[in-house]
């Protein structure tokens, strides 16, 4: 142990393996961001649809990892297997991705340069996938079929998503161009509310959300202390979400880097939180818990595309404004007849469109012009191709469930039980 | 600091720091998964029984890391503390496992065989016996008195497991005959799930259960939200289970195993999920949340025995078979009318048995017989001990409640108050 | 790579790395204590308080980080912020935290005395205090305004608790002094539980707590599966609580050190549920899991003055001894009509001392008079503090809410929404 360069290749092992340790660590934050969007969604339907959106939310995951392996990811990334999926396929006993990480002496070698396992970099991306998938499920909830809705699931997981993200973090054009996106609030979030978008217009409003006189319906949540776990639980793993997207922390200049992101995330929940309850407070008269929640979480989507440049005020600052753009957007689609239960769209399209566009006020390196180029690529392909998709699963097996069924609630229908059956007997 | 002993001892520390740290985490992720059996079972019992079901899964938890401490730990790895429990009372104010840590010299003496710290071996070992523990309570669920549980689980996770745990991880019989159990889909789950059983069998079933004609009853569990929730705290907890079960990531090659380790108990469980979500579906024409939960848990009991052999497509399809034999397994101990409210000891009992068959398929040096052996093993001695500690007390202080307070629920009887008292005043 | 020097620098820099990482992680912990805490609030609160108790509880979080980043970090810590606050705004665009991290060339050039980043820092303290003030919010539930709440969260958490951080951990007189307070038993637990004890009595009782006769009438929590929930998510939250606050991992003594600190704390929250849990069942004849929850909180919080001392049976016994305490406490207090609906004030303020007097037993540098110095310049200091603060809030804004408020629930009045619409109706 004592020749230097022996010793040398044992510190870029160790550096390599904490590395990897790290992008783990934040990638199973990242998971745990689906058990968050579980129950956010679950807190915000009645009841008697709950089972069903327990049951997309368990499912979509589990999808999204399975569709990515297959061939999202090799879409996103490619060469990351050679030969990708039906090389993958023929060789289901000898290898996959197993086979091709990175050998001790090809580190050492690299110096440096390869410095985490490429199993550790499929985990986090596979994760990033299912969050954007988890997005849509809140949108369409309490009158969606469960299986037309995991079908749409299959195809954004592994074809919408990795086209749109190959453009960006798999090198396409849109890295070329110069768009900044840190960690997705174009990517993921944006994705995710345009694919929700396209399809709540084809499957049309809850019954008696809108009246005929244009009265706006209030449906409330049956159950909030679960909405604001989620919201909690979503706060936890976006540190995962925006931590673990700097890749690297095993240096002073990385570890400083990614203790900022952790900083300057929390700072914009906090911010987007307050603001979107004081303008509740003035606008509604009272400290709405709902319009809170959503608060914080347009803060981290705000913060996601740039949570490295700003200062830990100018994080507050832009996650404030989040917070206030939210409230509005939510009682703006509320006009517009757009019926999103649990506010997705809101939160995550137009958050993530302002993320966007906040990144080149700190990045100097940004320009208003890529931003925009980005924000439009994203938006346009997700909303065309998940409309063309929602379409199809529509023309053929139908995305809406029965009236009679919406009535009696998707759970009996969908899932064959009921979420509740002790709590709600006197409905 | 530029002498290169020196600084070839500090990287052996260092490399000492992050094994150490990564047991920690890997340990702590362990810990919360005795959250995730609580919300689960608490989730899938009825209102009435929750608090009682609550108060076992604590109880039991803490219990087991009493007991571990006590003499568990000593048992299944002799030598641990030097003279073991006796000692160990008698030295309560000078060291106990503190006194016993490894020092700086003899870390650096070791060249890095000495790779982690004794207590955080401690700490992830503890962790482990509570959950074999946490699997029995669901099964018993819903009659069993509180204190014959609690009395139970002292003995089971201070003498029962720590002894099979001994023959594999100890450096038992087990090990010597070439018995593969990687994170223990037997020494932990089966063992599980072969006490509940026992437990069960000498409880008989819930009234209302099984009527005379031999009709089976559905009786749904009373907050799915909370089920779900379970379910996906388990599958986050599984990362540490699995992950660090490989005990070491401070080198290339053990970095990219724990990678590929979490790759595969996250797969498992997605193949699980969606299998068993597929299968519920063909088979009672709806999509029964309750038996995807129970698939995902499958998949990730059927991958614990071997996550690094296989490929990422190869986990899938272990955790996959994994969710249609629970799905089998449910069914078929329905109609043998062992009744378990949760499904624990197909999920873990029989679901671990497969995990530990499935391992040959991938390993080439595991063998059919050694896993046959260890299965075995596991279960006679397992099943037997359980099954007389269970009869002493049910001959003794009994181990089912009266039948009016099964009626009115545990809840009352045990524990003197309601889980739900606003909710269920229309029952 | 193969000149020593550069490769000591490099070391040097990964050792950071770690340290950096360890504390994010640790603060990610701790930060899940605030979902813990709002999840045990919800739980114990009636129905008709939860929305309100929920808002409370992430209106709190949000304002802590707000406050603590505006000005009680530079209180706590002089000069953490050249020129502090008015700088900080100043440099809005430039840097504030961001901008005064260590440089690489300074971390070598320290010969790692400088071990972590400032953010990093800055991180995990700011979810400390917001620990402080999750305390409060459950004693003062079910009949407090919520903005009064928020109110007194800005000054508590912008001044009270950064001066008496600054008294020990800023390197104030009772660092000087001797005290020792490892984690925070009282700057952090006894500081809630004297500011939550001013509010209670400026406030009162809730309507029907207490008979004209002297009655004591128990008023149940309404969810008890989220009181679990949250009790196990402060569990796992104090492994960073603690776990961080040894500030290092990176050699054998410090990951051995931290090694212990999670055992500890483990099997204090252990020992304290077991022997609450006894208490309760030889005194009130039940096995009754609220005490059993306050239990392992009290051992917790008993434990977190000094969890590097004792060994795990003697951090058994002190968390022990801590869950007896808690249940005497609860009883007591409710003779002498101080009404916390959760226990707060009993778990966090008493045990709290009883964990500061707790240290000399174990720490031969500890001394009595120290820790008696400490309890008392605190209690006394947060008690007169906030007494001040709740009653200029008492005699302008008023803290409690009309009785009519109070009897329909403060979700409607404070939030304009309700927690359970649909479970409830029935009330």
């Amino acid at each position: 142990m004592n020749d230097v360069t022996e010793l040398a290749g044992k510190v870029t092992e160790l550096s390599y393996a904490l590395d990897t340790f790290y992008f783990l660590v934040m990638g199973a934050l990242v998971m745990w961001m689906a058990a968050g969007f579980t129950m956010l969604e679950a807190g915000l339907v009645r009841a008697k649809n709950t089972a069903e959106i327990l049951t997309k939310n368990v499912g979509l995951y589990s999808i999204a990892c399975i569709m990515y392996m297959l061939c999202g990811y090799t879409i996103m990334y490619p060469g990351a297997y050679e030969g990708g999926m039906f090389q993958s396929l023929s060789t289901l006993g000898t290898g996959l991705l197993g086979s091709t990480d990175n050998s001790a002496a090809d580190v050492i070698a690299s110096g440096g340069d390869t410095y985490y396992s490429n199993l550790s970099d499929f985990f986090f991306q596979v994760v990033f996938v299912a969050t954007a998938m988890s997005i849509v499920s809140g949108a369409v909830a309490e009158r969606m079929k469960l299986w037309s809705f995991l079908l749409f699931a299959v195809v954004l997981t592994g074809f919408i998503y990795p086209v749109q993200g190959f453009w960006k973090w798999g090198g396409g054009f849109l890295e070329v161009a110069g768009f900044n996106d840190f960690a997705g609030s174009g990517i993921v979030h944006l994705c995710g509310g345009a694919a929700a978008l396209a399809g709540v217009i084809l499957l049309g409003a809850r019954k008696g959300k809108y009246g005929p006189k244009g009265e706006i319906n209030a449906i409330p949540g049956c159950n909030l202390p679960l909405a604001a776990l989620g919201t909690m639980i979503l706060w936890l793993g976006w540190f995962g979400f925006n931590g673990g997207s700097e890749l690297k922390v095993s240096d002073v200049g990385e570890a400083n880097a990614v203790a900022l992101v952790f900083v300057n995330t929390n700072m914009a929940a906090a911010g987007g939180l307050v603001f979107a309850l004081i303008l509740a407070r003035l606008w509604f008269g009272k400290g709405d818990l709902t319009m809170a929640l959503n608060g914080a979480l347009a803060g981290l989507v705000a913060i996601t595309a740039e949570p490295l440049a700003p200062t830990p005020i100018g994080a507050t600052l832009i996650g404030a404004a989040g917070g206030l753009l939210v409230v509005l957007s939510i009682v703006t689609l509320d006009k517009l007849r757009i019926d999103d239960p649990v506010g997705a769209i809101s939160v995550h399209g137009v958050v993530g469109m302002w993320g966007l566009l906040a990144v080149p006020i700190y990045n100097d390196e940004a320009t208003l012009g890529a931003q925009l180029l980005g924000l439009f690529s994203i938006l346009f392909w997700v909303f065309t191709m998940s409309f063309i998709v929602w379409y199809v699963i529509k023309a053929t097996l139908g995305i809406r469930v029965d009236e009679e069924h919406e009535y009696e609630g998707v759970d009996l229908s969908e899932c064959g039980l009921e979420a509740y059956p002790e709590f709600t007997s006197a409905e």
